[in-house]
């Protein structure tokens, strides 16, 4: 059997218990697919005393994760604190200049400096992995470029945070308005410690940036991705959704043509017959179009201890195998650079809420706004009235542009009679 | 860059076609991914003036194959001749033993001879791979073997045959009787030349053993995958699941447990909110469970010139890009001795179809041998009579054994009354 391979993990928190418990409950099974073992020699957190559920006595421990770098005893950084910058950055660089390879789950760390971080391994001929950081139990950064390699891919889609599926999932299935159900998810504790990363969409366009790169072989480009969250959806978008035949979920879509490289976060409308449709609560899923495969469809457990923490294991097993290659699947010189498709140019159907005062020439008004833009309609609904004597009307609109509907919408948010912003909800038919 | 990788190709059908097309106008695009070029040297198949869309008079032509493994040019050799014995098992044997990587798409042989291979390839220190034989354009190989490899697991399931669930899907969709879709099916060229492979779950049954073996690090065992097709499923048979809440799917099921490997391969009912049961026509999809990841579900097109030549050339680039690993996950000889549970064994719930002659005490009989063997109903479903005065009766059973119920449909089938062999088929829910 080859040397042991040797590990550090900067970060006990969920995950790296995680790490641990399955490193030390799977210790044979590991070595017996790596032909060596995986050994834990130190740790390091901001509290060495908080009761984990894991005995970490075994282990040294370090104050300052960074002193990991200096180690001659460590092959490998695990690094799973989070933030794009501050210590998960030092330590990643630091780890790779002193030639360790590093492993890590920080989405936010790869969007905004994957590139610069493979260069650095490419450098010192280490690796650089990051399964964990894009749809936790899901092995889709390897799927993508290894399993699909032999394909041109066109377009990667998918479910990228579990937080905002589990409060779309249960405003559906309770009936319940977001702000009860945003309640419930943080007394749950699903939500990231800023709740802007998961509701804004960040986190799903942190990793929208990494699945970019992947699969199209393009530098990530975190700056250029269209990001709206779900903090507008309410109970009437979710009633009318499934009226029109459709579900709304909050995807990520990246799609490299000749136009350049589109990149949206944002919620849509799809299908209720879509097999995205169906990914419910905390999955994640993910649908990658290839030339030569056509499409193919992955899901699972988009977060938490088990899936993630599977995740990086997945990455410590394959280095410790001698399956080194490149981050992102081809040398960091060469990932392009992609010109980015503003969000301004999306072609496609838009649903449309607009809560108005009932009074004659509304309709006339917002039809007006449409007719300009050259916008026609499919459909209209308007159900009653509201005790206040409000009226929600729906609409959805023919195939047009972005830069249309957000005009004749500038002009609609104008109108005295409407009384809150118009909402816009994509239909994508996926 | 580093030396080109030479293969040399046996079989020029849709997949050997499709394997050409990918490597030569991807040539770039692989090339960039690998650090080296993959360049085709030489091919053979059984008819060298066939029209295949494809130009090969740039390659070799090897009226054998097997003189392919005699070629100091060649680095691997590629086999999509099928079978598991025959030129494909001599073609394997040769090449292994001359120092050639060898690729194949050829489910029959590694679920026959997958360790015996494994052993020759680990002898030599050269790569056996077969992405291409189990699901098409799902990379399910690499997702369990090295993907998942942080997980123990215990249960792989799936859509293996995308022929008998295209029959399957087109007998709902369109209310007709399996004869005429088999029919449509054969016209459209679906069907394996020997159609029992399809039809009666042994081409299924190959792709489960193989997905045991990755899955549970054991020995391929075919002689022990229970395999029942799916000719007697009818119209009735698919009007009643769906009446019941579920839809009939043709699935291979392996599990692990102490009592040993249950690998079995027949029409199941699932029901209607299950993923599974939304995988439709060609596709082919595959549930992985295991302790820290929970379950995953891959979908993607099971089989044709694009899917699986997009599975031989991602080998292909595992191999240039120096990912060699052993076959199976582990070494050849660690893989381990199952013991197989027997069908009788299963335990669950059953539907069964009875077609019988209307005439007073018939039921009281059904109902007896049921009770004998202890086994109680949750549904009886009876409407109406057939224009010759018979019925059909539908019975779902509460849980009980599969040696009960063969028991007591054994003793059914003797009654006069009853006019075909009562069918059953197992509920999963999945």
């Amino acid at each position: 059997m080859n040397k042991s391979l040797k590990i550090a993990i900067a970060g006990l928190g969920t995950v790296g218990v995680g790490v641990i418990k399955i490193l030390e409950s799977h210790k044979e099974m590991i070595a017996a697919r790596c032909g060596r073992t995986i050994e834990i020699v130190a740790v390091s957190a901001s509290n060495r005393n908080r009761d984990r559920g894991v005995d970490i006595s075994g282990y040294d421990w370090a104050d300052n994760a960074v002193d990991f770098a200096g180690r001659d005893d460590v092959d490998i950084v695990v690094e799973l604190i989070g933030g794009s910058d501050g210590i998960a950055k030092a330590l990643a660089g630091s780890s790779l200049k002193a030639g360790k390879a590093f492993v890590t789950a920080n989405k936010a760390l790869i969007a905004h400096h994957g590139a610069e971080l493979a260069d650095m391994a490419e450098a010192s001929g280490k690796a650089l992995r990051f399964e964990a950081a894009v749809a936790g139990g899901i092995p889709i950064i390897k799927s993508i470029g290894e399993g699909l390699a032999a394909n041109k891919l066109n377009r990667v889609y998918g479910i990228l945070n579990g937080t905002c599926n589990y409060i779309l999932t249960q405003m559906e299935a309770t009936g319940q308005d977001y702000d009860a159900i945003l309640e419930e998810t943080q007394r749950l504790g699903y939500l990231e410690a800023d709740p802007a990363l998961d509701l804004d969409g960040i986190d799903a366009g942190h990793k929208l940036a990494i699945l970019s790169s992947v699969a199209f072989g393009v530098q990530t480009d975190f700056a250029h991705v269209y990001m709206e969250g779900i903090r507008r959806i309410n109970s009437v978008d979710i009633d009318y959704a499934k009226e029109l035949g459709y579900r709304i979920k909050l995807l990520g879509i990246s799609a490299l043509s000749d136009q350049g490289l589109e990149q949206r976060v944002h919620p849509c409308m799809v299908p209720l017959s879509s097999p995205i449709a169906t990914v419910d609560n905390g999955f994640n899923a993910v649908v990658v179009d290839g030339d030569f495969i056509d499409q193919t469809f992955y899901e699972g457990r988009g977060a938490g201890e088990g899936p993630t923490a599977s995740a990086v294991v997945a990455d410590l097993i394959d280095i410790a195998r001698g399956h080194h290659g490149h981050a992102f699947f081809v040398p960091a010189s060469e990932l392009e650079k992609a010109k980015p498709v503003p969000m301004s140019e999306r072609n496609g159907a838009y649903y449309i809420r607009l809560h108005v005062t009932e009074k004659p020439g509304v309709i006339a008004d917002i039809a007006a706004a449409f007719k300009d833009e050259n916008i026609s309609l499919d459909t209209m609904l308007q159900k009653g009235t509201e005790r206040d004597g409000s009226v929600y009307v729906i609409m959805v609109t023919h195939e047009t542009s972005e830069e249309h509907l957000m005009g004749s919408l500038e002009r609609i948010n104008q109108l005295t009679a409407v009384l809150d912003k118009a909402l816009a909800i994509r239909i994508e038919n996926l």
